[in-house]
């Protein structure tokens, strides 16, 4: 079957980008050259930008409205891990001739999904025709009271190292994806796909951990443990221990530990979790325990700040992990 | 000669990207996920974004410094065309092998001489590999005071029109370029190409407009004059009738226009000014006139606005000329 040409540029702007605007009255309707944001006094604007590439960053065979949902939960996790209040954000589309209209409204849909979960519009953005390949590029907009977002720098030592949700999940549902590694009960493989696919930005933690200022840095893992923690104590100019059996672990990465313990380098090397990973006061410890039951989301300390430089991790025995220089490197 | 192949983005950052943001605390060294933009009371935050891809908007060959220079001003351009004072600036690139690190080297001095130019900053972006083409995105953040923004909506029958700078040097620039229309003094087609190579924003006169509350609507003119009052119409719920003989047009234009009246269509329908086109009371006039002064800017009256829909151009025997939809489409 022939697919139809996508209809021209302000057909695109009426049928599928006003109405995700309609949730933004900053976005005016599309119908400037730029959305109006109200700002407020002793405020920051908190902004992050991350592009997409189609075969790079997702398939052309992934389900559109999935692709949309990644890339604005991937967008929410980096305000997460400053602590904001989502504000709404820009979109641009290079779109290549082979893209239907079909796929423009499912990845519509999509948008609309997690816009509504959010609490979030569409403010702006541009599409344009592309010879190459599919590239969507987000610019998401939040807001923090001045003075207090979670920042890589600002672990001290002494401080303790605290983790939400679980790791592994994301890296090792891609490992199975691949063939790498078998999960054996289907249950537990659309768990570890269904983390991989669509993340749950932390974004009331991060809100919490700044009002309640229990943290003194921190961020999003999207590149892996190690590596974004070795974020974190490179501006902090500290050190991290890690003590691997302290890590929170889902039911089927367990299991696939057990089975295979050189898993350990995925699950802390791995990308895409999306969880926050934090330093307070060992002295908060309670605090965080009571945010977690109010948040009913799992929050785990896994090691202490020390001096020096670097991320180590021990296992159970007191003895070092070596850990390949994790993080997904994007270049 | 082989082309050394990029570094890492790692080094990317540090080579290229993080001295472009250190004109800007805001963007916190890009040693944190986003940027921190101090909010000010009773002022809006405006943001616009825009998209660009090689072989669409610039050609690859196409000098990295001029594309990088353009890509600004563009997005500046909207900025000014709401009245807005520039905070700085997002930009994703999503980079095909064959880029070097020459171009990017370039590329990157033409963002730091209009960063300067324009006393803005990288806040902060991405950077990623494509199997595609250079696609390159920029979200474009600027401040105005609350309530005072520039909008498209707002004009009132009775009101005057004005346009400033030239209309029409970029469209008949590109016409040159591809051999269209034959500019016979050397000096002229350097105007021309400059004018379309390099447009200036508006910026001091959106911001002036702005304070003075001079205008009662407006917006940069990027898709032809023709389209973009059009748009100012539709969004006013008003019509508006344009004098030809009252378009300002540089001198190259005037003699091109002199030897061939069909070129008209091109100033009024082709695209890239970059001139603000505003409506005001007709009572504002000498205060326009005293901000043309002191700018050292031409400002034009072109026309007044009606009752109805649309965009009408009379010649000077009052008769109307036919302009086809003008209006360069993105898609």
């Amino acid at each position: 079957m022939a697919e139809a040409k996508l209809p021209g540029e302000f057909e695109l702007i009426a049928r599928y980008f006003r109405p995700l605007a309609a949730a933004s009255p900053a976005a005016l309707a599309l119908g400037d050259d730029a959305a109006l944001i109200p700002a407020e006094a002793d405020t920051e604007i908190v902004a992050t930008a991350d592009a997409l590439v189609a075969g790079v960053h997702f398939l052309p065979e992934d389900p559109p409205d999935l692709i949309a949902r990644k890339m604005l939960r991937v967008n929410l996790s980096d305000l997460a891990g400053m602590g904001a209040r989502p504000l709404g954000y820009l979109m641009t589309l290079a779109l290549p001739g082979e893209v239907t209209e079909d796929w423009l409204r499912r990845f519509a849909e999509g948008l609309a999904q997690d816009q509504k979960e959010f609490g979030i519009g569409l403010l702006g953005g541009d599409t344009t025709r592309t010879p190459g390949r599919t590239t969507l590029s987000v610019t998401a907009l939040g807001q923090v009271r001045a003075g207090t977002a979670l920042r890589r720098k600002g672990a001290r030592i002494g401080d303790a190292i605290w983790v939400s949700g679980t790791l592994g999940d994301a890296a090792l549902a891609l490992r199975q994806l691949k063939g790498e590694v078998a999960v054996a009960d289907a249950a537990a493989v659309r768990f570890l796909i269904e983390r991989y696919r669509l993340p749950q930005p932390r974004l009331l933690l991060g809100q919490a951990l700044v009002e309640a200022r229990l943290a003194t840095a921190g961020l999003d893992i999207s590149d892996g443990l190690v590596a974004d923690l070795g974020h974190l104590c490179a501006q902090s100019g500290v050190a991290a221990l890690v003590e691997a059996q302290r890590l929170p672990l889902s039911a089927p990465v367990h299991t696939l530990l057990d089975l295979d313990p050189a898993l350990i380098g995925t699950i802390l090397g791995g990308g895409d979790d999306y969880e926050l990973v934090f330093t307070a006061d060992p002295a908060a410890s309670e605090a965080i325990d009571a945010l977690a039951r109010g948040l009913r989301l799992a929050i785990a300390r896994i090691g202490c700040i020390e001096a020096g430089t670097g991320v180590r991790v021990r296992d159970a025995a007191g003895c070092e992990i070596a850990v390949e220089r994790g993080g997904y490197r994007h270049f």
